[in-house]
């Protein structure tokens, strides 16, 4: 299954070392202004090879809209966007093509389907995510219209917290052959009350399919999130007063639909599995084996996840946005 | 949307105190042995009343099933059942009509639906839950012909985790007409390797969808969850030997798919927000009220949390495994 | 798949023998005036019993709404409605348990899910029809509001086409011990152009879907239909005026969207298959057997077809009234 | 809604005159073997300038294969396929920026979207059968696997149906300035009994929604079709003996179920709107108009509409293949 959302799909396809990465937007509103300009700079902003501290694959990631658009606005026609592969080394992992690394999908992809794509961990590979943040360009472009904006930051790395800190956590990490992970927050404004559902496909529910779906993610709270656990009812509870809610202890969702606060999010982000550090593991045949996986890695990818938590959420938003939109409609129309 | 789930797909009706609530299940296999007895005992799970400390309505809670059944074995055709609402008092809220309970859905719902059936929270009712049990008591049926089982427990309640620690905070909440909430893990053994998709519908971000759709649910974590933020990447990867992983950091699931570990999970219950002690609110004039939540109110909800993670854990690896049967069928028709 | 829909989304479950049959609808629009007389008088419609030339089972079929509608209108969770089968005779098809009936599912149900609930047909009874027709009925309501009426009609039976011509080929048949067929058309006034998407879900392919889904239909036509091979395209085309379309031989639909005129849909519906004439036959075991198929069955279904073909296109034209909605209300709310 | 299938998804993107048309297909089993020229001959065979009596428009129509597939077999992940546009004039298209076509989808696109790329029909120009017919050829290669093969032939031109008579029949529509339509039959041999459903996604429902999903197509039949309206249910029944069915006028499906048979189908094309001759239409600001089509445009697009129809028929009943191997690989495992 590699499309996501229900109103503003997103069909992605594309291997880390094959010839293209791309989606497809289905259901874009009409008549949205759009074109690359609006795509690129957010691309680049998951690009590696940015600072010393991170992996140095160097593309330009050059995103082209295929189709959908027309004269500067969306048609309503799927909006295809493709970014080519440039800077492939698959001689980089030739040696891995029998192996599974540790803390990768080598091992479960096979179990799945048999056999598999090992250059640069195929499909599996973050490199994937070229394609999300583009869709989620185009949906911040339609959320932008609606003013809702999206915002997700490093709120930790490996425990530390300020800024200083976390860069010598990293610095140490590549240091020693090893790797760091952290946590990110996403902040969105501006969403109006009322998107969700109030059974299975709540609004934190989405989210949390959204983001527990970036690989190396493996925790999501919303709002005081496991801090809730520990707070008595009388103390979780956001009271109200004449100006709306006097408290965020639910992150803006309450009972599955956005309650007009700010919508508050945290995510767990594990260390790269990819480190120099000797670790055993097996082949294909079962045989015991030592790996270190050489070459370009990230010690931290924590930054990089950054957009891709963005476009993420901004993808959940808007097809909720979509969703309640056509309530209003209906009723607009029969009351009209 | 009330539908769950891709080929093993339920779909609940039925609000707290309306006439009943129910499931159609479609999708299950044909031939699998299934009466009333099979879900019965797990839908008392979750009923409320069985001890002091708990919710004082009582209700059969009767499961009948009315299709899909044939002498004793499902027949591939829809499975609907029903639970009859009998223990119906809704003058009980007729003073809740107009007013928003803090922590509760009824603002929300509103900005949603332009209205509500107030009573009892209506369709965001915990009693809701009842749906989601009797379905996942099919699941599980299924899963257990495979070797697969689940199974959830309280592991701590407002931050208490043995159990006359957990007790006391309950009967102190309750004593001060206030609530707590707690952490409930939930572990599937037997689950084989290869279930679940490498990119969007990774089978974390299914359980995460799942889990965070029950209402009070605030956080989901899979293996080490938010603790992989503080480990080294060489601390946190599972390496392999001869026998398989040599430790189960990932919680089951690597890159999306599972590994053929236990798949490990842990999730937040905040505490359920109707208490006794006063309370700052507006009603839907926009008038400040003072409320204080009367009537039949568990202090802490999270026992009762368990047989509902229980279902929606089954209903996601039931799915993802009827998945990838698909695969292995069409590859071994085309070997044969 | 038991699920119709994608938007106002209708699962139904229920065997012709079994307990009960019914629907859950989700994604009504919330606040439309709703309750069981809106129903009742359609599903008494495809009732059979109700004249001398149609089937003998009698059964109120009395509709009742579990879910979904508080103080008599709709709220926007899903609205479940069940008929309770009454005048079960499962003993009438005993020795039918290990036949299969010529021009019935009897075999392909077999092959489909390796065994099945003989009774009547199981789940592939025309009965099943009755959880249609409820949600067909509520679907029209939510048109009504917005103008739009659907019209079925019976334009011939056993090629017949004047009413008394075709009382007379059902007499006929039913005196032979066999059956006859017809053709039904169909007539949706009111809809706005517009509805429908360009390439796969084209209104026309959708109802295509829609009334070839219904047993015993073997032909869908829209607008001229079959009779477009034969002209030229300069006849078929409908040309514009100040006033529209001078012509509707498009039936309403072109490039798959509405374009404001009448649609117009033709279906061909087979002789029923079950008739008391010996028919050569196997069993499950594949021996040859004889049959004639006594009891109560309808020398000719295409009356009862009728409001099944008005629910059916009712569900398509209202998905697709709030699909189009949902992107208006999206530029309106942009645009303000 | 560009995308169709439920297990073997085909998302299709590209307009007439815009960069590329492509498809990307989700949900292909992992290894079978595959690469371009398993689907250049077919797209070949739908590319227009083959003959004198075809549209003259000239197009390499080169696919490229962009991901899921790795050393010459498919990984299980997406498959992306992309058509450039080569040959495209826009110019020829200017003056119809603002004149409703008759017989195109000008107008109601209009309607549908509030505004639309003109450029040759956009979005819904026969040309996006390109992507059809590229993810078709890929699901024959899976169904050549599995023994099944599918057949599409004109059996009839303007009611002619000799190849000398449905020759003349396109010669004289040409010289006229007008155009001609016709009747297509579509066979599938090696269909095993079993696939489908029996209640709404019946495999003959789904022919029909595929192919009544191709422009132009405005009726479609399965077996006797609108002939079974004149037969009695003796003769239309087919009955069974020792060695099967001993005729075939169901078509090869029996209560929306493969019984085994040849399926049959056929379907109406319309005469192609685009003539030469004068006709009347109105623009967008409502003026009355009279318009000749120019340039290049087929006087008969029925022999054009095979492959197309292979594809579709061939992704139907790959995707009821998968859905029912599901079900027996379930059983499978549960026995073991």
């Amino acid at each position: 299954m590699n499309t996501f959302g229900k109103r503003f799909r997103c069909t992605t396809f594309g291997e880390s070392h094959g010839r293209a990465l791309g989606v497809v937007i289905d259901g874009c509103p009409p008549k949205i202004p759009l074109d690359e300009s609006d795509i690129q700079p957010i691309l680049d902003r998951r690009r590696p090879g940015t600072s010393d501290l991170v992996s140095l694959r160097r593309e330009a990631d050059r995103v082209e809209i295929l189709s959908g658009v027309f004269e500067g606005r969306t048609t309503g026609a799927p909006i295809a966007m493709i970014v080519w592969n440039e800077d492939i080394r698959p001689s980089d992992y030739e040696d891995l093509r029998e192996v599974f690394r540790p803390g990768h999908a080598d091992y479960t992809y096979l179990a799945r389907y048999g056999w598999r794509d090992h250059r640069g961990g195929g499909r599996s590979s973050g490199r994937e995510t070229v394609a999300r943040v583009a869709a989620g360009a185009v949906a911040m472009k339609c959320l932008g219209i609606r003013g809702i904006t999206i915002q997700a930051r490093v709120s930790g790395i490996h425990g530390a917290s300020s800024r200083d800190a976390m860069e010598m956590e990293i610095v140490r990490a590549r240091d020693r052959g090893d790797s760091v992970g952290g946590v990110v927050e996403i902040r969105v404004k501006g969403c109006p009350a009322g998107l969700g559902d109030p059974v299975f496909d709540k609004l934190d529910a989405r989210l949390a399919y959204a983001l527990m779906g970036i690989g190396a993610v493996k925790g999501v709270e919303i709002g005081e999130g496991f801090r809730a656990a520990l707070l008595y009812g009388s103390e979780n509870n956001d009271q109200m007063g004449k100006d709306g809610f006097t408290s965020n202890h639910a992150g803006g969702i309450l009972g599955g639909i956005s309650n007009g606060n700010e919508i508050t999010i945290r995510i767990a982000v594990k260390p790269t599995p990819s480190i120099s550090l000797p670790q055993q593991t097996i082949d294909i045949h079962g045989a015991e084996r030592e790996i270190r996986i050489e070459g370009r890695h990230d010690p931290c990818i924590v930054p990089r996840v950054l957009p891709v938590a963005e476009a993420m959420t901004a993808l959940v938003i808007l097809d909720a946005l979509l969703e309640r939109d056509a309530y209003e409609a209906f009723r607009a129309h029969a009351s009209g």
